[in-house]
């Protein structure tokens, strides 16, 4: 076979994608951020959500310098054990859960468990009889990227039941949570919910009871591709907000951080395998796609930075995933900025994806592999 | 504790829910479905397409009454072969391919791919030489319930450049393959991509070239919410419009089902783990949801039937999944009927569920367990 026609640019001959796609997940990083969210929050303890990303030495390093976690399943908790967490320090935010997973949990040891409706009670106090419960209050989820719909939540009124009626079952109702969305990019939006909360406070104190603890869930965001505020303006927001609603005597608080402490400390690192024109518009394929852990790009929701091993003048074009479900294209609407001369083989870096990305991969959609990570 | 305070509804007091989520697949009934595509299809090739659910005795139980397969990466050439395929009976349909996946192909014996670009043919001529490709074209999708975007095909003309670059690159200018788009509720669909594969053949063969193949791809559907045409619609819509287009002297056909075999075979069977009242809205909690199987749900594209053990009168409620991901809400802007009297612990069976359900399933966020599969 020969051939005088132009080839396609290309890098390397042979196989240059083998080793691509994974995760590479720089664990002091993310130390580094629990430790700044830490001291932005001073007297708050800091829960991991485990959900974000379960790598276990990411665990076990942010275990050992204070990390609590915020788990939502049997193996959540026994992922956050075996880094070295007391079970009676986690929180147990799902606040819909399956009764077996309440029973293996509670058996576990853990104590301190979320609802957010009567019946969730009556399971909770049948399950994991005299455990400890946060009442979740809905929020609006204005100002996230990736925001809350109704699934979670009651009224400051229901809540108010909630707690009265876990008191009855015997349960030691402790206080509230609620969830301000996640990438959430006002730190104004925690304070109609923390004025909720001190509602229901005072409500619950009027009916005999004694709540104390205030979970001020998670939202705190990665750097995507239009950056957001430091973690000092959310610390000072959350502050002020609680001064204002508590006064001086305000609960002991929690935050339940994922993104905000993992997202930033992992790059999703993949080749591209092919860069085609259609139609008038360049569409570059990568190896990683949305069934291998980008499923956050689904209505193009988190906008992930690229860094390319290409250089030189950029176009916009279309970026697709590998597998041959049409599902899989991560941004198409608008469309991203790539060098004009990128090729097959040619690295491309997804920043700020340590977040619900290796825990979101498909388990080997069309063959394609889950993710893998590499941790630093 | 006691409390005379009345307790919600539950079918049993521990642990009714250890046992699903799970998919359950009828083996037999796929193979069914096999056998009645091929008899409205005479003489066109039918080739399972191995992402639908790559369950390996659902494979081999296949490949014992005739069947190709569809595959799209090595690994899915492996289950095709460990089933008992011969490697060039295979049609590697990815357009967009990794360069290593068609080396391994290749050396495992593959001979028939597909591409959609100039890049990509040349990828092929060095990655597997003197192998057959066929050119996919761009189709509107329009019917479909899943459609394709405009990430796969090219133009009539350029499908010729295509063929004719191939040609002349060593490869086997073999023909022609479009996808009518998944879930393809209107039989007639087929008409206008298969009159364009006529113009495309036409033209190549003014080239000089040969094409003598016809890949009609998949979107034969399953029997969602609404149902559907029965096979021999689609058998007696295609026959027509190749008769229309290609006169006495037809191209071999092939076909690609996915869900139109599998679809119907599989049942998803979840436990209700929570019935919750939110603001004036039923919210049925399931043990499966977005994260477990059910991605085609996003967007309320696909619409399963259910069926439940409760009965008795039905009302509207939102469907929702168990991982505390907010996204995980099956259907919500349009709610689905269910019992009145459903309570915790009930099963809920998702049917039509064989396909793009187990293979969709993620690694395990949240700590869920990916998706079994229970073979009969």
């Amino acid at each position: 076979m020969t051939s005088t026609l132009p080839l396609p640019r290309q890098r390397s001959a042979v196989a240059p994608t083998t080793t691509t796609p994974y995760l590479e997940l720089d664990v002091p990083a993310a130390v580094d951020r629990f430790v700044e969210l830490a001291a932005a929050l001073p007297g708050t303890a800091v829960h991991y959500a485990v959900k974000a990303n379960p790598e276990a030495r990411l665990l076990a390093e942010l275990a050992a310098v204070g990390s609590r976690f915020d788990v939502a399943s049997p193996a959540e908790v026994r992922a956050a054990l075996d880094a070295g967490a007391s079970p009676e320090t986690l929180v147990y935010s799902n606040p819909v859960k399956r009764r077996d997973h309440i029973v293996e949990s509670a058996e576990l040891g853990v104590r301190l468990f979320v609802v957010d409706s009567l019946a969730e009670t009556h399971k909770v106090s049948q399950a994991a009889p005299h455990s400890q419960v946060l009442c979740r209050l809905v929020t609006s989820g204005n100002g996230s990227d990736w925001p809350l719909s109704r699934k979670y939540g009651c009224s400051t009124g229901e809540a108010v039941e909630v707690l009265a009626r876990a008191d009855e079952l015997g349960l030691d109702a402790a206080g509230v949570s609620f969830h301000v969305g996640s990438q959430q990019r006002d730190p104004e939006s925690w304070g109609a919910p923390i004025a909720s909360s001190a509602r229901v406070f005072k409500l619950a104190r009027q009916r005999g009871l004694s709540p104390r603890l205030l979970d001020l869930g998670g939202g705190f965001p990665a750097v995507y591709d239009d950056g957001c505020r430091p973690m000092s303006a959310y610390g000072e927001a959350i502050e002020r907000h609680l001064h204002l609603a508590f006064g001086d005597a305000p609960p002991a608080t929690i935050v339940e951080p994922g993104r905000g402490i993992v997202g930033d400390a992992g790059t999703l690192v993949s080749s591209v395998i092919g860069v085609i024109e259609r139609a008038g518009v360049r569409w570059v394929f990568l190896d990683a796609g949305v069934f291998t852990g980008l499923v956050e790009t689904l209505g193009e929701a988190i906008r992930y930075r690229l860094a390319t091993t290409a250089d030189g003048p950029t176009g916009p074009c279309v970026l697709a995933g590998p597998t041959c479900d049409s599902a899989d294209v991560l941004y198409q609407d608008r469309m991203v900025e790539l060098p004009i001369d990128l090729a097959e083989g040619d690295k491309v870096r997804l920043l700020s994806a340590g977040a619900y990305t290796s825990c979101y991969s498909s388990v080997g959609f069309n063959g394609f592999a889950p993710l893998a990570t590499r941790t630093r």
